[in-house]
Parts: C-alpha cells; sequence; structure tokens
C-alpha cells in the first residue's frame, strides 16, 4: 500500500469528480423530477468484463458439461418465463384500465344522459382524483422510482449505469398498479412505458440469481449472477414490454434493440425473439378468453390494435408534398415537445424538492385541471347529426364508445367528447379510423390537439407512472388530422391515414428511433401498404428534430444525471489523449497487502477497483499483476481469509471459497465495508490479492487518443481500463479510467478551453452537474507519481 | 531490423498457418464452386481501427468545419445514390425476367395450344440452353467471382474479409446480366441474392473514393477511403438489395443487420433505413408506371408480393400442433438441404477444377435437365376441370397466368403444370394463395416439392449467379401445403397458410435468421395477423436445424476458405492463453530503419503490419513505439522519403505527403512491393518510420485468455493486436495475433489435444483447410525471442 498519497486523496475532496463526498439520498436520485442539482450517489457502473482471476478460472475448469447444458436451459427457461409474465402483466393492466375507465365514462355518461351534469361531474372528478390520489401516495411513500416512464432508466441500466431502487420487486408492484390507476384517473399518461420498466423488471428479479432473503437459492440461478447475463435478461424484458404494450412483438424487438440497449449481437436478438413471440402468443389466447365476453368493459377489440385496413390504401407520387410537410411540421413539434418538456421538468422539481406532500399535492391539482378539462372543452364543440351509415349505435348509450352522446339531443353527438370525453386507445382508434372525414370538425380537432399537448407535457412529471408513448401518439394523431382537413381535397389521403403520419413524424421528432416506430405503427395500424410513406416521415421528422434538441429519453437521462456513454466520439476527444484525463494519484494494492491497509482504503475511497502492483521484493522491480474489485476484496475481508506472514498462499487459499461468494449481487445491493469488524490482531495480518485479481485486465497506452480508448472502453463494456505508461521505467500502471472519464462534463471541466473550439458537438450546455457519477472512479496518477512502498 | 530470424522464418514455410508459399489463383478462389482445396490466398483482411500516427493527426487537425459538412453530406447523398440505383437495377431485372421468361412461356404454349408438343419442347430447351450457356459463359470468362449468390461474401467483406473481385464493376455487371438470364433460362435459381451482392457492389464502387482509371477523383470522396467507411456503406447496399428483391424494406433492412453485419450500431440503422426507404418509394413509383400497362408481360401485379390477406385469417391455441410439426420438419429439411448442399458443392469443385469448359457444360447439362423435368413432369399429372368461379381465364391462355392448360382439354388445366411450367415468382403466388384448397391434387404437390428440392440443390453450384431465397421459399411452400392437404379438415388453417409457415420454416432451418425472415415473409405476404404463427415457426426450425448443420451461408464461408470471425467464443479458448497461440520469430523495424531492410523483409514476408520498436541508441532500453502496416511502407518507399543518416525527421517529412498517399485502395487492390526498383544506394539509405507508425496499437498481456482477447479483437474490428509480455525485462512486444490466430481450425492445429476435449464445439470437423487464411498473419515470438540487432 503506497503510504502517502492518502493526503493527497482527502484534499481532493472539493473536487465534483470525487466519490465519497457522497450523501445518499434515495428519494431524490429516482424520483421523476426532482432531479436537477440533485446528488445522485448511489448510481454504480456494470461491468461487462470477463474477470479472470485464478479463481474463477478454477472455478469455470470445475464446471461439466452438464453444468453447461444447465446454464443454456436456464437461459431460455428464464426468456420463456419472462414473456409469460410480462404477457400476463399487460393483459392484466390493459383489463384493469378497460374496465375501471370503462364503468367510470359509464356512469358518468347515464348520469348525462338523466340530465344530471353536476353530478356527473363531480363523479368524474372525484373518482379521478381518487385514481390519482392513490397513484401518487404509493408512487411517493413506497418507490419514488416507479415514478415517470421508466424506459430512460432502463436504457441506462442497458448502457451500464445502474442506478439503484429502478428493479426492485417495490417499484415493480408499484408500477403495475401505479400505472393502472394513473391511466384509469384519466391523466395524459400512457401505459407502454411502465410497461416497458415492468417488463425489465421482472427480468432483472428473474436473473438475480435468487434471493437468500426469500429462500430461493436454486443452484442453478447462480450462473446468472453476473451483469453480462442479466443485461441480457433486462433487453429481453424490455422487448417484451413494449410487445405486450402495443402487441407489437417485431416492434418491441426493434425498439429494445434501436432506442434502448447498447450492444447487440444476433443471438440475443433471437433470446428476444422467442421472448416476444411468447407474448404474443399469450396475448392472442387471452384475446381468444376475451371474445366469449368474459372481460367485462374490455370487449372484442382486442388489446389496442387501431385497424386501418379497411380498405387498400392507394396513393402515388403527387401525395408526397403533403407527407414531407408533415414529417417537417412534426420534427419542429417534437423537438418542441422536448424542449418544453425539459423546462416543465426543472420547474417540477423545485416544487417536488419541497417534499412528499408537495409532490402529491402536485399530482392531485393536475388531476383537477385535467378533468375540468376534459369535462369542460366539450361543452364549446357544437353538436353533429349522426351519420344515417354509422355502423356502432349512434349517439353511444351505456358504455364507452365511438360517439359521445355528452349534451346532445338524442340523434346527435358530440365531437369533441368522442375524443376527450373517452379513453386515449378509444381516442386513438377514432382518430386513426378511415373513412370518417365529416364526422369532425376543424376547431375540435385543434382544440384536442392543444389541450392534449400540454396536458401531456403537464402531467409527465408528476410523481405517477406515466407513459410517453400514447400522449404522444394522441398529439401527433390530432394535428395530423387536423393538417389533413386543411389540406382537404388536394390530396388523395384520407384524414385517417393523415393521423397515422401525424402519430409517426411527432414519435420520430420526439423519440427519434426510425425503425421500429415504423415497425411498432404498422403492428398498430394493420396495414403494410403504408410502410414507405411512414418511413419517409419518420426519417424527416428525425432529422429535422435532431437539429433542435437531443431526443427525449436522452433528455430525461441527463436529468436524473446519469453518467449515459453515448456510441459516438465527441471530436475534440480525438484531439486529447488518455493521460490528458487520467490524473491525480493513484491507489492501488500490493501483491500481499497487508489488512489493515485495505481496510484504510476501502473507508476512505469508494473507488471500486484497483491495481495490483508487485514490488519489490515480491519481484526485481514494481510489476502490474492485475486489478481487483472492491466487492471482491470485501469478501475476501468477510470471510477473513488472512495470513500472518506476506507468503504466496496458493492454490489451497480456495478451499474456503464459492463461486458465490463473489458473484455479483442483484441491481443496486452492494456490501458494505462498515459492516466488517476486525480485531487489531486481524488487521496487522496480511492477505494474498493474487488469486482473486484480475490478471489480465485491459490496458492502454497513455499516448492513445481518448477517442480511441472510448472505443475500446464501450465495445467491450468495461468498468475500470487501465493506462500504462509509453515509456518504462515508470510505474507499471499510471491511471484508471472509468465510465465518468468520457463524460464530456467531467472533460470540459478539465480542459475548459475545448468549450470554445471549433470541434465541439454537445447540443445542450446542462448545468454542471453536481452528480458523482461512478463511485468506482479513481483519481489516478499522472507521469509524476513515485511508487514509495 | 533484427538480423538473425529470417532462416527461421524460411524454416516455418511448409507450416499451412504461413503466407508467403501462396500461389495466385483467382479463378479458384472466386467461383462458386471450386473451392475445397483450392488455395485462396489474395484475401486480406480489413482494418476498423483507427490508425493515429502524427500524419494522420496533423491531416486531421487541417480539416475544418467544412470537410466535417462535407463528409456529413456525401455520406447521406451517397446513401441516397445507393438506394437509387439499387432500385433501379432491382426494377429492371424484374422487368427483364418477367419478359424473357414471359415471352418464352407464352410462345411455348402457343405451340402446345396448337398441338405442336415436339417443337414446343424444342424451343423451350434451345431457348433455356442458350440463356444458360450465355450465363455461365460471361461468368466463367469475365468474373468467376459473379458465380452463385453472394450473400456469403458480402457476409464475410462485413466481418472484414476481404476476397478479390467480389466488389469489382465487371463482377457487378455480369451478375445483373447473368442472373436475369439464369433466372429467365427456368433454373432453379433465385435473384434475390445476386440482388444483394449487386446492391453490396454497387454500394462498394461508390464508396471507392472515385477512381484515377476513370479520372474519378473528386476531393469530398476521398474521406470514404478507408475500411470503416466502406463497412457502412456496404451495409447500407446490401440492405437496399434485398428491399429491392422483395421490396421488402423493413425485412431487408433486418436481414442485412442480423444474418450478414458483424458490426451494429444505431447510426449506421438510420442511414441503413434511408436507404431502403428510397429503394420502397421508387420500386413504389415504378410500378405506377406499369399500372398504366408500359411494361410488358410484367403486368400490374407489382414486384413480387404475395397477396395472401383476402381475408382476416383466424387461428386458435388449438392449431398450434401443426404449426409446431411444420417448424420440426421445417429444421430437418432446411439441414438436410444444407448437408446435401455441401455434400453437391464438394462434387462439383472436382468437376469444376479440370477447367472452364466444363464448368459451361456442367451449367447447360443442368439446364437440358431441367428443362426436360419442367415439360416433362406435367404429363403425368392429371387434368383437371376448371373451376367455375375462377377469378382469372380458365385455362390461361396466351399469357403466363395461373391455370396452364398444358395438354388438357379445353376447359381442363394441369395443376402441376402451373406450378411447374411456370416463373418461380407465379409459382410461389400459386402456392400462397388462399381458398385453393381444391385446386391442388397431393400426389402434384409431392412431385414438385421432391423436384424443387433436388432441382434447387443441383442448379445453385454452376458457373452462374444463382440465389436461394427463391428456391428455399418454393420448396418450403410446396412441402406446406402438401402438409396441410395431409393434415386437411383436422385444422382450420387455409392450405395457403400452410404453405407461407412451410416456407418460413424451411427459410428458418437453412438460412437460421429469425426476426428478419419474419418480416420479409410478413412484407411479401401482406398479412400481419400471420406474424405470431411465423414467429414460433421460424423459431422452432431453427432451433432443431442448429442441432444438425451450420447455416448455409456459413456452409458456403467455410467451402470457400473465409476465415469468418465468429462472435462466440469456443469453451476451449478460455482455457488458451494468448502467449499459447502467438508462437514463433517476430519480423520488427526499428524506429529509424534502413530501407534495405525494410525492403528485404517486405519481400520476403507477407506480412501486413510491423511492430516499430525503439532500441539502443534511440532509447535507453527496447520501447514499443507503435505499428506500421505493409501499405504505408510501400507508400513511403514509392516516395523515396528517405534520409541519408538515422537521424529523426520531424514535421517537414509530412510537406511531401498528402494523406492520398496512405488512404486505402479499393476492395482487392493491393499495392506490390515488387514494382519498386531502388538503387543500391537508395538501399543503404534510412526511413524515419515514426511519424507514419500508429503510436497507439490495441494491445494485450501475454497471459490473458484467447476468449476475452478475441471480444476485443472482434468488438473492435481489429487486424492486428500487439502481445505485450507480462513481465518486464523482455522484448516489449512478444507477438501479434491476427485474424488468422482465432480461427479454430488454426488452433486446433497448434494444440491437436484441445480436439477430444469436452470444450470443443465445433459441429463440423473440416479437412485441414490448404488456405494462407490472411497474409497479414504473423509468426510471433514467444518468451525464448531475445532481441538482437
Amino acid at each position: 500500500m503506497s503510504s502517502q498519497p492518502n493526503e493527497d486523496v482527502e484534499s481532493q475532496t472539493q473536487q465534483p469528480l470525487l466519490g465519497h463526498n457522497s450523501q445518499f439520498s434515495l428519494a431524490n436520485a429516482s424520483s421523476q423530477v426532482a432531479i436537477v442539482g440533485a446528488n445522485v450517489c448511489p448510481i454504480e457502473s456494470l461491468d461487462y468484463e470477463i474477470i479472470e482471476n485464478d479463481f474463477f478460472k478454477q472455478d469455470w475448469r470445475a464446471r461439466g458439461k452438464i453444468q453447461i447444458y444447465q446454464y443454456l436451459f436456464m437461459k431460455w427457461a428464464l426468456c420463456f418465463l419472462v414473456g409469460l409474465v410480462v404477457s400476463l402483466v399487460g393483459f392484466f393492466v390493459n383489463l384493469a384500465v378497460e374496465n375501471i375507465a370503462g364503468i367510470k365514462f359509464v356512469v358518468t355518461s347515464d348520469m348525462m344522459l338523466a340530465g344530471r351534469y353536476g353530478l356527473a361531474f363531480l363523479v368524474f372528478a372525484a373518482s379521478n382524483f381518487v385514481l390519482t390520489l392513490f397513484a401518487s401516495t404509493i408512487t411517493a411513500f413506497i418507490s419514488p422510482a416507479a415514478a415517470g416512464s421508466g424506459i430512460a432508466e432502463v436504457k441506462a441500466y442497458l448502457n451500464g449505469v445502474d442506478a439503484p431502487q429502478v428493479f426492485s420487486l417495490r417499484t415493480l408492484v408499484v408500477k403495475i398498479i401505479g400505472s393502472i390507476s394513473a391511466v384509469s384517473s384519466s391523466l395524459l399518461v400512457g401505459k407502454a412505458g411502465p410497461m416497458v420498466h415492468a417488463g425489465a423488471s421482472l427480468a432483472a428479479l428473474m436473473g438475480q440469481g435468487g434471493s437468500k432473503k426469500y429462500g430461493l437459492t436454486w443452484k442453478w440461478l447462480h450462473y446468472f449472477k453476473n451483469d453480462r447475463d442479466r443485461r441480457d435478461l433486462v433487453t429481453c424484458g424490455s422487448a417484451a414490454g413494449i410487445a405486450a404494450a402495443f402487441r407489437a412483438p417485431v416492434g418491441g424487438l426493434l425498439f429494445a434493440f434501436e432506442e434502448m440497449a447498447s450492444w447487440w449481437r444476433s443471438a440475443l436478438l433471437w433470446r428476444a425473439f422467442f421472448c416476444t413471440a411468447i407474448v404474443a402468443i399469450m396475448l392472442r389466447a387471452f384475446i381468444d378468453i376475451c371474445y366469449s365476453g368474459k372481460c367485462g368493459l374490455f370487449g372484442t377489440g382486442g388489446l389496442i390494435m387501431y385497424n386501418v385496413t379497411s380498405e387498400n390504401v392507394v396513393y402515388h407520387l403527387s401525395d408526397m408534398p403533403p407527407v414531407l410537410l408533415l414529417g417537417i411540421i412534426g420534427g419542429i413539434l417534437g423537438s418542441l415537445y422536448n424542449f418544453i418538456l425539459d423546462k416543465v421538468l426543472r420547474l417540477y422539481s423545485l416544487i417536488n424538492e419541497k417534499g412528499i406532500v408537495y409532490r402529491i399535492i402536485l399530482a392531485c391539482s393536475i388531476s383537477v385541471f385535467t378533468s375540468c378539462l376534459l369535462f369542460g372543452l366539450p361543452w364549446f364543440a357544437s353538436c353533429q347529426a349522426c351519420p344515417r351509415d354509422a355502423k356502432e349505435d349512434c349517439p353511444t348509450i351505456g358504455r364507452s364508445g365511438n360517439y359521445k352522446k355528452f349534451q346532445c339531443a338524442s340523434n346527435q353527438y358530440n365531437d369533441l367528447a368522442s375524443l376527450i370525453f373517452n379513453t386515449n386507445d378509444d381516442a386513438i382508434r377514432n382518430l386513426f379510423s378511415q373513412n370518417t372525414d365529416k364526422e369532425f370538425h376543424g376547431s375540435s380537432m385543434l382544440i384536442f390537439f392543444v389541450t392534449c399537448f400540454f396536458l401531456s407535457i403537464l402531467s409527465y412529471g408528476i410523481v405517477v407512472p406515466a407513459g410517453l408513448f400514447v400522449p404522444v401518439i394522441l398529439i401527433g394523431a390530432s394535428y395530423g388530422r387536423y393538417v389533413g382537413m386543411l389540406i382537404g381535397s388536394h390530396s388523395n389521403l384520407d384524414n385517417g391515414l393523415f393521423a397515422v403520419l401525424g402519430a409517426a413524424s411527432l414519435l420520430g421528432g420526439s423519440m427519434r428511433a426510425t425503425v421500429s416506430l415504423g415497425v411498432i405503427l404498422l403492428e398498430l395500424t394493420n396495414n403494410l401498404l403504408l410502410l414507405p410513406l411512414i418511413m419517409v416521415v419518420l426519417l424527416i421528422s428525425k432529422t429535422v428534430a435532431d437539429a433542435f434538441t437531443a431526443n427525449i429519453y436522452d433528455i430525461i437521462m441527463k436529468l436524473k444525471g446519469f453518467p449515459y456513454l453515448e456510441a459516438h466520439v465527441e471530436p475534440y476527444m480525438r484531439q486529447l489523449m488518455v493521460a490528458d484525463i487520467a490524473s491525480g494519484p493513484l491507489q492501488y494494492f500490493q501483491g500481499i497487502e497487508k489488512v489493515g491497509n485495505i481496510m484504510h482504503v476501502l473507508r476512505t475511497t469508494r473507488h471500486n477497483g484497483f491495481p495490483v502492483i508487485d514490488e519489490p521484493p515480491l519481484s526485481e522491480q514494481p510489476v502490474l499483476f492485475g486489478l481487483i474489485l472492491r466487492a471482491h476484496l470485501i469478501a475476501l475481508l468477510k470471510k477473513k481469509a488472512f495470513i500472518s506472514t506476506p507468503v504466496s498462499t496458493g492454490i489451497d487459499a480456495f478451499d474456503r471459497f464459492s463461486s458465490v461468494d463473489f458473484s455479483k449481487k442483484g441491481s443496486g445491493r452492494v456490501e458494505e465495508v462498515e459492516d466488517i469488524v476486525l480485531t487489531d490482531e486481524e488487521m496487522e495480518m496480511f492477505i494474498d490479492l493474487h488469486p482473486f485479481s484480475n490478471a489480465s485486465p485491459y490496458t492502454v497506452v497513455e499516448t492513445m487518443s481518448l477517442a480511441k480508448a472510448l472505443i475500446l472502453f464501450r465495445q467491450v463494456g468495461l468498468r475500470h481500463m487501465l493506462v500504462i505508461p509509453k515509456l518504462p521505467g515508470r510505474s507499471p500502471v499510471v491511471g484508471i479510467l472509468t465510465r465518468h472519464d468520457f463524460m464530456p462534463e467531467h472533460i470540459l471541466n478539465l480542459h475548459p478551453l475545448l468549450r470554445k473550439s471549433k470541434w465541439k458537438r454537445l447540443r445542450f450546455r446542462l448545468p454542471r452537474l453536481k452528480n458523482c457519477f461512478d463511485a468506482s472512479m479513481q483519481l489516478t496518477a499522472g507521469s509524476s507519481l513515485s511508487i514509495g512502498r
């Protein structure tokens, strides 16, 4: 253990990049809103490197064919289970929402039919209020991490950012129940995002390798106690989530791979495909059950599926100008949506920081405001005569239908109420419907669009599980249909088609995926002939929106302070050497280290990896032996595998350990060094770190450009990357790079001159984040470090 | 230059792993058939590493914003162009095939109508013979690399294997024209594979950065003179190829990413999506033109699109058993298909090795055999009465239609002739058609299935451009429909549906993709409700087939001797250290090296990368400076940038060079050291290699497991990986790993004991390949190497 640098380390603690000035504040860290300026320290990096130490190698060699088959079998069995359970959850959520919201609308409609408008409003507003109160209370008190959509958290996890509580059982339960009540309460929030989060949580919980707490310690599950296998499962789970939310197995799969996953490989694609296939088949079976009318108000409409295929869509090249126009408007609207949402979330965070009660009050006020708008606005719309050839009853009586009577006479309906005083799924179905060009007034459509746009932005940040997909589709469809009305007879396209294209354009403008959104829309509308048009719209809107703001999930991740590692390289990174970033004193251990030193370092730093360097007399000159992880050190200390003299222990050290001791704990669970109590005598003993150190860490030379190092770091999915010197005769390792060192904010802080350089590509200049990012971050020694004993 | 190891190198040349015992034999290397045992030496590895030398850094810093925008603009403009041209080519191929084959069938049908059966056969067989002769002659003489499907070659290229002539202009032209005549000649070959190859070639040619030969040296194109940008373009091109072949923009995109590409990233996905969107829109526009009847016999059917949506498909869980059965049979049939195809290709290679004339004779015999079968077999089928409610004329007269009259009476048709005496596209359309359960006899279907199965295997290996997609769909659809007939009323599913599922199962069993094939089938059949069934079938057939044989493209790549780098790690690789593989003497250069030494090494080895090591007096002890590429050395030698004394030249060395001198030449083009002529005086001079050496190559420590090193090698896309010693005091680099070192054949050769180990996962034990794989392969020094001067 180097003896001198401790003071240096302490003196560095004022810097924002240091890890151990953190205070845990779980509530803030994970709520959707109280984010800016919050201290989100418990975030950890994941580690996808193959740890090659003698102990693991021994363990691996001991595994026979049977274990390999066990592992293979479990991999697919877990996927099957994830698909099965996610489809059950998806079906349950849809069923519950349709029934709760359906009963609400039926009861209020009945009252309005009887002319008791005041009572109807009271019942409507009160039930919404109660549902929102329930959703926000369980979210705020039980699991703040369940607020919001959750897609950003899952995306960050798949990038290697492990935020606390995101995948806990508690969050899962709150997410599902909260989502049901929030959506049923007529808040303008979606259920797709929460489904993705729920799917990912389910997968993460299943892949956690059992639970000691609940006595689930099946041996077969141990193989999954590592970050790589968990990442694969979470990818499958999130694909299954979207697949269940939209009944779009291929679209869900693609969304998980295009938008959420940071690492792809064909083998994983097949496993995820298997998972979404299970979802598709199960949902199909559930719908068969509902066809027989056993699902209450769920009806036979199927899980959301807006069939547009009434007839063959015909379009020609001459229809392109309006399509291009939709793409451009969608891009602008989408980036505007992201921009305003960003501002509103920052504003909300000020309110939410004041306490849990404020959060609940905010949520309830939004609910009351929403109820007033939904009930009040239709009064401004004029009544329309029922079409004679309507396929459904008109006006709709006694059920949640398309031709809402509202205040109108007996053979009339209120077109605005059909949209606004309805469930979101029904509203989308109405907007997408074809041959209904005359069903809606332009003014109603405009009112609906503006209402949705702002209500959705206001509703997202409150403390309930809230998705963004459905609101964005709703906004997009309404503006698209409005544009279609304006263009009118100048185009051959149906207004329903315009609505679909509008939805595509806003999705592209806000979420910036292309292929997956296109396929999701296809699977929703069930019309493949639309594909070329949807493709064009998505590409244009994404391109336009990219010029203004970032992807909505990136914005949320930034607000939450997740250190997301981008795939692309900022231009200035090509101008920086690794040595320019890796600086500061380096903490390392000797191959055979004193227990007291280890305890001291673990207590005073929060680094997660330490180089192990053999020094004289162990070797002739200092030699880099490897890298040891904090978690493994704590496991060694807990087992008290100490030796009284500093000599090598060899292979018999392994007898005391099983591989489970070193396996990675579930997401967010870390063993703390504070739990270890040692006697003074033990503190003077030694540990042979050699068998437990990763003897072949990935290294880069200090003169490598940061851009090139980032490619290795990100492609291989590392947590620690050792920097070795160019010239010999110095310390064998001159620094450690972690995720934190590649964050543009950190680099620009270290080298402020780069801010002005022509090479900058950052779109947002965010307030300097106070987060500690990754506790594993190491202050690393430059060339000036003299290795002392 | 180390002086002593040359004898060692020479003594090693008997080993099959050495590169410089190669003889170029282009014809053999690239023909589809003459493969096994052939010497395929000119294959090169591609290099996706960022080369960081002083010269490139200087050049990069000199680039301003305008250059960056130029580059961005060109990236998208090239994509647009690729999409545009590929759609033109795709349309042209379809138009030509439909018209040539159509006229042939119309003429023969007319003759048969007049009762002149003998003449009809003569005309039919003769036109087939002439078309095949033409296709095989141009392929054999002008570009043997154009034979076969080409998907394997493109897949290998995207993995980093650069086979010669694969992307030349010549190959492109032969591929397109040859494919048209081969498909028109009623050979059972497809046009999708050739379309993919054509699309990839087009993209590669466009991304070649201009051509000095044709005076195309636009400055903007220079930015694409590297392997990374070319790889991206080729990925887009191959996606566009499938998209154009099947009018399946999303399916094509996914196929390129799932089956062909080895590296994915979201940004590339968007660019490829843009490219396939252009294809989709252009094809749509062309079809608009054809609707007005200007395309001859092309008709209004659209480019292949087998519309199955006659009505809503209804199925329940009870329909699953037959679907599962189809999946299992498809998997077995698919692996059987691959197995027999492998054997036939090996047999053909014996014939084809004898000379070009033998190849053409083989092709023509297959054509005659095919003509006999197609014309002869329908005579065995009995005539059927025309259905009364037929939507088309029955029997079809005077055009290529569904109800072939053949030898039947005036109100009858021959069901086997409708399938077999027809274009492949029409046959597939017939098989997929719904509500036609009574149109076909079981016996006809069985005959058709068996004929297709064997004809397709026999036809693939001959020397014409030949795809596999359409034959496999045809075989699958016929067996699926036959199974449907056998099951009959025990299932609610339509026979047309069984045909679609059968096609899916055989595609899955043979090509082993899942998502992309599912989407392609969806886009072909235009019925999204089939999706869950197709997903199940694909997954089952892939799983079943994986147990028996490899993917068909992998088989072809193995036969061709392409050193394809798998994404997965063989289990025994975890037991091997890097030092176990990297062995033998190492060739390296000093920082300032004598010209004569460089010339000698370049002439006597075919290595493509050499470590640059600074030794005393340049430094106190040997230091690894970097890695220099053979191509860059040749560029230096050509410019004669020599110095008379061994001193560092510094930055002024750059004035003589422009970045174009060092840019990568187009695929398959290598500068030869033999072209350089130097005087004796020049041979005594020196070159300062420092500014041109990659100063930060990726390195691994010699104790790293091969599995872990492979992850880095493959994820980052390297060509050379330097091995550094664990302990200091030895040579600073102890070996170089190249693609060759990760090939299972090579490793098992070095360590034959592994063959018996329980860790082996190889499915095929291929005859030991005589290929030299990668000329860049280096014999590398173990720890015993003493660094001499």
